[in-house]
This record gives C-alpha cells, sequence and structure tokens, in this order.
C-alpha cells in the first residue's frame, strides 16, 4: 500500500479504568482507543482516588489523551418536548467540552436514524464555531451503520451532512456487522469521508487452524476503505490480536483502486493540481524528465511511428517533423522507429521552450550524430520550405485537448503534405459523473474563493476517495489532420447518464483515449487504461452546489469547449433532472492562453 | 542553538567544472555551492562534451540542482541609454529563465549600489509573476556588501526591498569582509530577512596551533546571525575545510538572542499567534499543564504570598481568595507560603471553566485535605458573605492588561477587604519600536487580508529576526486595589522615542512587568527579564506601512485602550514625524470580549 500507514484502535463500549485501557492499546501495540466519556471523568463516587489510574494523571493528559477518540452518547436534542430539548443539549454540550478540555483525538457519536437532526447540526456548528479561532481543532465522528433494517443509512448521513457548515470537521465511521448491502450500495460509500471502520468482532470466521478470517466480501469491501486512508476500530471482545493480525495482513495485501501503479501516485490521493498549460509556461527540466521515464508512453509512440513509416515508405527517404519536442523523447522514438521499420528518415525538431534547447543540441551531438534540425520557434509560426510526411506530436493533457493541441496542430498541419499522417491521428475526451464528498469540501477551503471561482475550474487530481457514479461516455473527438482546416475546434456536447441508486453528484471525472496511429493507442479511460502508463492523471470538473440524485433518474450534462483569440475555455452545466448555472461562463473564471 | 541546522555553502567564483564542484561539495560536507550560471550553461565551444560534468547529466538535473544557488551577474537594467537598457534586460531574463528551467535553489545577484533600480525590481516582480501559478517557485538572493566606501548599503537595500511586490520571494545574501561597522549598523540587519553571509575567506586569521579563526567582532556577529536562521557561504580559496569546522564550532557555541531559555521557544521564533482570550475560551488541560511547569513564575509568587500573610498577620486566620484558579497552581503556592511564614490560612479558589473543576476538586480531596472551598463561578460575578485579607490572582498576558485583569480584579475587589492585599499589586505595559521585515510579510501573507485587518491586530510572537529601534519605555499601569472602583480603565498615552540611525519602523514589540508584592516582580521586559520564565512571549503591534525613519529624528506614537460594555481594544498610531492611519479604530479589527 502507499498510503499512510493504517491506524487501529479498540472500542471500549462500557466505562473502563483508563490505566487499564491504556495498558491494553499499548499491549495490543494499537495507535488509538475509542473510550465512553464517563470513562474519562472523575467519579465522585469512588472512595480511592488512584491518580494514575485516572484523568487527573498528567502522564495520561500529555501523552496518552491524544490517542483517545472520546464516545459520546447522543441523547435526543432534537425532542419535540422542549424542556427535555434543552435539557438533552446542555448534556451533549458539557460532553463536547470536556472532551476538547481533554484535548481528545477526536469526539465520536451514534447519529440518529430516526427524527430531525436540525439541533443537531445546529449545535455542532455552534460547539466548532466557538472553537474555531482558539487553538483547539475539535474533530468529530459519526458512527452510521452500513445497513439497517427500517432507514437507508446513508440516505441519514447525506441529510445530516449536507446541513453542515464546517464539513471539514466531521467524518464518518461506519460500522460493520455480519451482513453487508449490495457491491453497488458499498461503493457509494467510496465518495464519503469515510474516517474509521467501526468492526464488530463478532463478524470474524475461524479457519481451519483456528485463526480469525473475515468472509470474502468483507474482505473486499475493507481493502477498498484501506485505500481511502480509513482507519479501523474493532468494537466487542478483548484479547483479540490475532484479529488485528489479520486486518494488518489484509492492509498490506491491499492493491490501490485505481489503475496507476502505487510507486507513482503515492502523496497524491485526492490533491487537487492546476492543470499545466505548457503553450504558456515554459516547462522546466524536472518536469521533461519525469514525464520521460514513461514506460508505456513512448514505447506505442514507437510504434505507431513505425507502423506509418512502413504505410509512407516509396524507397526514399521520409520527411518526419517533430513538434514540441521537448528535450527530445520522441525524436529518440522515430530514430528507433525507423530503426526497426528499416527506413531512412530526416527529422527536424521544432521546439518553443528556449530552454530545452541545449537539451536537444547535446544529444543531436552526442546520439543524433547532427542528423536532426533543430528549430527554436512556435510550431503555429514555423514556415519550412518543405513538408513532412509524418508529423509526431504529444501535446495531449489529461482531458485530451486541454493544453491546446488541437489549436497547435491547425498551425503545424500547414507543413504536412496533404496525405501526411499525424501521430497522433485522433483523441475524444471522456466524462463521467462522480460523487465525492472529500474533493467538494478541498475546494471549499481553498483561499480566495470569491464568485465560488474555485469551482469553476478543471483540476487534475488521482481520483482515490470518490465514487463513480456511471461508467465515462465520450464527449469530444479531433482528428488529425483536418479535412478541412476552417472547420472550428469548438465543440458543444451533452451525455446521458442512468442513475442506478440514490447519490450525491459532486461532479465529472475527465479522461482522454488516443489513436496515435490505426491501432495503436494510449488511454487513461479506466476501462481501457494503458497498462503502467503514468503521464496523466485524470481531469475534475466541479459542480458548485452538489445534487442529490434518484434512482431510476436519467442526467443530462452540457459541455461546451469555446475559443477567442486569444484563449480556449471550457463551459458546463447539469440540464436535466434540474437545470445547474452554467459554469465559468465566457471562460471568466478559468481558461487556456493561446 | 534550537533553531534548524546551519547549512554552509561555497561560493565558486569563476566558472567551473560541474562534476568538480558537487565533488567539492560532498568532500567538504556542504550543502550547497554558489556558481555562476555560465558553468550552468552548455559550452558550445568545449571539444569533447562529456555527459557526466555537464548540466546534461540526468542525475545532475535530479539530484544536484537544488543544492545550487546560481549566480547571475546583473548588467545594467537601468542603463540610461534604451538599446543597451532593453540588451541588459533581454540578458538577464534569459539567465533568470535558464536556472528556473534547471530548478536551481535560488538565484543571486549583485545589488547595484548606485543608479536607479526602477527596472530592476519591475523585472523581478514580473519574473516572479509569470511563475506565480506554475509549480515553480523563484528565490532570489540580493547580494549585499556589509560596507562600502561611499554609500550606505543598507540603504540601497531598503530602497529596493520598499518597491518589491513579492517581498516573500527575495532575501538578502551579506557580504562580510575584513572590516565591520558599528555594533548599532551591524544589528540593524537583524530587523532584514538576511538568507546568508558571504564571508571571504581572507577574514580567517591563523591561531597559534595554525587553524583559521575570526576575530572577536566577526564572531559576535556570525553568532546572531546564526540566530536568524543565516546560512553561510564562504567565498574564496577552496581548501578549507578546517574554515567551515570553525563556523560549525561557532555555531554549536551561539546562545539565544531573546533571553528566554531555547528549550521552550525551539520553532516558536517569529512565529505570530493569536493572543489567548481566557476569559472568552476556556483553556484546554494541556495548556494549564504547561503553564504549571514555569519554574519562577509560581516560586515568585509563592515568595509575594508570604510576605503578604506576615504583614496582614494578626493572630487570627487570614482569608485567601485565589480568583480564577485554573486546576490550582496558586492554591498550591499559596499553602506553601503560609508554611513558609506560619500563619494559618483559609482558602476559596474561584474558576468559571467548568471543565477545571474536577482538577480543583480531585487536588483538594487528595492533597489539601479537603480544606479549600471551591466555587464554579465568573468572579466578576461572585458574592461571597465574607471578604478576604489576600486575593490572588494570574490574568496577566502579554502586554500586561490584554487578558483583561483590570476589569475582572475591578468585579473581584468588591470582596476584598478595604486594607486587603492583591497580588499582583501591580501592571505596566511597556512599548518599543521594532523594524522586522520578515514580520512584516509574515503579515501581509495572511489569508483574508481585507482593509490590512492583520495589520491592525496585536500578535503574540517570539521576536528574532527582529532590530530593536530603541529600548522600550513604560505605558500604561493598573493598580491594586483600586482607590475608587469607579475610575476607568481605559488610557491613552504616548511615548517618544530618539532614533540612533536610519531605519525602518515596522511596529512596536509589547512587554509587561508586575509587582507581585512589595520588591517581588515577574518581567518579560528584556532589561529586567525574570530569568528562567517562559510563561510568556512578547507582544507585537504591527502598522501597516513601514516608515523610513532617519537619524536623529524623535518619533512620538499615540496608544489607547478603550472599551464598552462588551468589549476592551488598543487604537495605535505613530503621530511624529509623520501622522500614520489610527489602527483598529472603535476596535473593529481586534478586541477583548467582556
Amino acid at each position: 500500500m502507499s498510503i499512510k500507514d493504517v491506524r487501529f484502535g479498540f472500542n471500549f463500549l462500557t466505562d473502563t479504568n483508563i490505566k487499564a485501557c491504556m495498558d491494553s492499546v499499548k499491549e495490543l501495540e494499537l495507535t488509538f482507543a475509542c473510550l465512553p466519556v464517563s470513562s474519562l471523568r472523575l467519579k465522585s463516587n469512588s472512595k480511592v482516588l488512584d491518580p494514575s489510574s485516572t484523568v487527573m494523571n498528567p502522564e495520561f493528559c500529555q501523552k496518552w489523551c491524544h490517542c483517545v477518540v472520546a464516545s459520546i452518547s447522543l441523547p435526543n436534542v432534537d425532542s419535540e418536548i422542549e424542556s427535555t430539548r434543552l435539557e438533552n443539549q446542555k448534556s451533549f454540550t458539557q460532553d463536547i467540552s470536556w472532551a476538547s478540555f481533554l484535548n481528545v483525538y477526536c469526539i465520536m457519536f451514534e447519529l440518529p436514524l430516526h427524527g430531525d437532526v436540525v439541533n443537531l447540526v445546529r449545535l455542532l456548528d455552534n460547539q466548532i464555531d466557538i472553537y474555531i479561532n482558539s487553538a483547539v481543532l475539535i474533530q468529530f465522528w459519526a458512527l452510521v451503520p452500513i445497513v439497517n433494517l427500517k432507514t437507508d443509512p446513508w440516505k441519514k448521513w447525506t441529510k445530516f451532512i449536507s446541513s453542515i457548515r464546517n464539513v471539514n470537521r466531521i467524518k464518518l465511521a461506519l460500522e460493520i456487522g455480519p451482513e453487508l448491502p449490495s457491491d453497488e450500495e458499498l461503493d457509494r460509500w467510496l465518495g464519503e469521508p469515510v474516517a474509521a471502520l467501526v468492526i464488530q468482532s463478532k463478524i470474524f470466521m475461524t479457519n481451519k487452524k483456528g485463526y480469525p478470517v473475515l468472509s470474502k466480501p468483507h474482505q473486499k469491501f475493507i481493502k477498498k476503505m484501506f485505500n481511502i486512508g480509513c482507519q479501523i476500530v474493532i468494537s466487542g471482545q478483548l484479547g483479540i490480536k490475532q484479529q488485528f493480525n489479520y486486518l494488518g495482513y489484509l492492509y498490506q495485501n491491499t492493491t490501490s483502486l485505481t489503475p496507476y501503479s502505487s510507486d507513482f501516485i503515492s502523496g497524491f490521493e485526492d490533491y487537487l493540481q492546476t492543470p499545466l498549460q505548457p503553450l504558456k509556461h515554459n516547462l522546466q527540466s524536472y518536469v521533461y524528465e519525469t514525464f520521460e521515464q514513461d514506460p508505456i508512453k513512448y514505447y506505442e509512440y514507437q510504434r505507431a511511428i513505425s507502423k506509418a513509416l512502413i504505410d509512407k515508405y516509396e524507397d526514399k527517404v521520409l520527411v518526419v517533423y517533430v513538434v514540441g519536442a521537448g528535450r527530445g523523447p520522441l525524436v529518440d522514438a522515430t530514430f528507433e522507429a525507423a530503426k526497426d521499420a528499416n527506413i531512412k528518415v530526416k527529422i527536424s525538431a521544432i521546439e518553443k521552450n528556449e530552454n530545452a534547447l541545449p537539451s536537444l543540441f547535446f544529444k543531436n551531438k552526442e546520439k543524433w550524430e547532427n542528423r536532426v534540425t533543430i528549430i527554436n520557434e512556435d510550431m503555429r509560426l514555423w514556415n519550412p520550405s518543405e513538408k513532412c510526411d509524418i508529423l509526431v506530436s504529444e501535446l495531449l493533457g489529461s482531458f485530451g485537448d486541454n493544453e491546446l493541441s488541437p489549436e497547435c496542430l491547425d498551425g503545424a498541419q500547414n507543413y504536412l503534405k496533404k496525405d501526411g499522417i499525424s501521430i497522433p491521428s485522433s483523441y475524444t475526451s471522456y466524462l463521467g459523473p462522480i460523487q465525492s464528498r472529500k474533493l467538494h469540501a478541498e475546494i471549499s477551503s481553498i483561499r480566495k474563493n470569491n464568485d465560488n471561482c474555485n469551482f469553476q475550474k478543471p483540476y487534475v487530481v488521482q481520483l482515490n476517495n470518490v465514487y463513480s457514479i456511471a461508467p465515462p461516455k465520450p464527449l469530444f473527438t479531433f482528428v488529425h489532420p483536418k479535412k478541412n482546416l476552417e472547420e472550428s475546434n469548438n465543440r458543444d456536447g451533452f451525455l446521458k447518464f442512468n442513475i442506478s441508486q440514490d447519490c450525491v453528484l459532486h461532479g465529472f471525472a475527465g479522461y482522454f483515449e488516443t489513436v496515435l496511429y490505426k491501432d495503436v493507442r494510449l488511454s487513461i479511460v479506466p476501462e481501457s487504461f494503458s497498462d503502467g502508463m503514468f503521464s496523466w492523471f485524470p481531469a475534475y470538473f466541479p459542480l458548485i452546489k452538489p445534487i442529490l440524485l434518484d434512482k431510476g433518474e436519467e442526467i443530462q450534462i452540457n459541455f461546451w469547449r469555446c475559443s477567442n483569440k486569444f484563449k480556449v475555455w471550457y463551459e458546463w452545466c447539469m440540464t436535466r433532472p434540474y437545470q445547474s448555472i452554467i459554469h465559468n461562463i465566457k471562460g471568466e473564471m478559468y481558461f487556456m492562453s493561446l
């Protein structure tokens, strides 16, 4: 596993002596314990007060409190009787205040599955606000069972968390018993901020050798939850070191949910990045260095170039222009392809970034025997005397066209022979609806969030704590060379998706697939991913307002690619069943500079 | 030393082979090297290109570039001849672009000491802006000599840095030769963001044993610079391992510039904190725990209480009220004092924070033999049947009255006998003008900086990268008990300071001194600091606009303590020689809640 080491804890359901509890935590090599808040109070009725066993023990306060999750029993703070309501609110508030005073790791409460939560929401937001300017950071875990006979716990959770203002401070503790819901329902939790799984110890079975094991469905779900950084709490009988050992073993054998190899994505899970704009900003040396390491991409380019050379071969030297050559990896691929195909080539490398030029000159001298013509020019402005047979470029972004490959190749097409080949010869963007409470909260918390502008631009992000509501579908396609260069690169499209269960729509994952040449393809679409490739993470287009969707509904999203003389931008919205605002209208929040 | 380990580098003045240079860095166990940017370019005229010795070496790019400070020679970008000016700007920009492409640790250039810097400022800000949304973070070091025959280098630096918008990206590299200016002038650099000292190797002398040493004034200054996190570059001949050893030894023997023991301030240097408001927010358990560890404070309280008990003794039990008792350290001090003085006491402990009560009850049972009456009440509202002889409290903040001790003790005075004693019996706030480019930049960078509101509130901060322009002077005094309770706690004062050299005023350091009783005092004023005490860091009151002050001027600052029914706040401004705006008018930006 590439994610941070999992944390294990034990849930002490009944009032427990603190010293004994901390000894158990140490003995079981756990990192925390959940304790009823009553255990953390001084007992006024105990005859002899042994400081070593109470919260008055300074060692406990300094060393242990941050290892304690305080379980607070939540009385009905939304009771219909005013006096009861007020009394219950007071006692709940006092428990929160005491736990905060002790500076516990976090506070856990059972989310009520019936009745209103309006006062609960108000009370939690108020408590968080009180401490917001002090040094105290209260964190809450809402304990929710994964199944309930009378209601859908996910719906209750959604209703509750959607009303909370301080969403970053409240996470889920998901309780798992013997019974699990359908796979589809389980996957929906992947889009929620699940901080911990609370596992009832009774769900463990015993294998032939007498060791505790879990059913296959339980294993599968727990591994998925490990991927989104879940901590584990065992609830039930103590003396269960073997159960923790088993879970540790499960953890060690967990693999990434994404098609990316974990070597490359470690630390990037759900980390929002601004897309690169290589046309506007010159790339740095180490960026070239990193991307040049991709084990798949250049190999596939080489195969595509080789096939194109063979198709074009007419017993003469073929002219190949590598446009946007960077430090030269596609020049290398072209030489390799020419060697494979045993065809003579004449290569020019065009690169606008003057800082990449020394590398090209160096390689030309050291490796390419000075056979490459190197030009420091924007490919859109270059005007060579000779046209080429094959035009090779790597201008694609996470969403295909978002690094302005269409506009750049329109310029380059002027010096491609009429029957010449462009590699890539086409690319298609894909879009799929996703639920991710985490990404929504992350975007909310970015500074300078005026006009919700952070929700009106695309990101590049290794999607992880995410539920894919429906598989992505193809959106826009660009083909090179164009039949008619006057044809616009603007696009106007829409996609429809069927909703298979109740869920929340937070935004859209963007991917692309490209045909380099004939059957040689590269893809970051999950369903057709090029195994081992790491050059592109997915794109993400958020919505300002999350939208609650019902099972059986069909949603429609509309998407535009727009441009003027100076810039290109996307606009997007949901159209059915509700009309959302048009995001990034006129490209005011985000655009790619031409 | 408590600060992060110092970094050492060598300054290669002439074009150097990269491989040889990196070998030297390794051999001397340095962390970086300064290299002329020409060394980082591919030589087109070199006959044989050995990849291992050039920037084309991937290992160099990945591993070494962040260990390189690129020295760029700055041609006259402010030349009066337009064509020269443009040519020079182009070549300087290209050098910056190339160094950024390589992702070097930072870029160093010599600050021109003569002529204008307007185009230099424009060019640097533009270059920083270009990269501001990309992943590249360019850092610059402006190389400035510490003395110059014809001009004051500090003035040139001030003029330059005051015009820069991206101040956080440009720091100082201060070059030191054999000659040093006066101590006063040297100290002024303590208020500047000096990232590195560039030491000419020729300033080293040889001692009797043949080892390199530095003069006492050089030692003293270098140690001060270590305290503000300075890195060290040696410039001159290589083969100077012993010089670095000597500097490492100096570093090990450097002690804090502040009166605080380094055990307590490590990591807090120049770290801006919002002052605590214990009256508004209940303190947490670990906060009590930390402050109870102060080795000096409670000892002095005990001495003061003991003296007061002896003065009050009339062969009867004395009544002592500890108001704002927290977890009880002053109750302990009172018992100890009573034992010392051999006088019987009757103690009540009043505390409004209900979460601190269990600790008080616990100690009463376990330690105080149930002899303390514990009351959970705001001291301003309590109404006991009996009045006390001695009122003990610890309600002071970094600026004395800023945690609302005057208002709280006004309430408590109602139950202090007419001839009773308050401990503390008085406290005085102090204020001194300071220069700190670093704190000014830090405050500028805090988010939500509307209306410059972050410059209109006080901070608590362990002042470190700071030049004290003049010693602090007493401002407001509060005496307890008051002769007349109707007397207001509002204050209106002003202070005058003489400016001994040209400098920049960024704000005011706040301190306090308290008379606990008779000759027993506590102080955080640097000139009278209570050695070993760590309970309070200084306060800092910033100014929105830094003010350039001239030697020989007298400045006047005006300061107000204001209040209404609900809050108390400070207002401040500079009045002479210029009138600044009144900061925090009406308490709109910052106030203490009553």
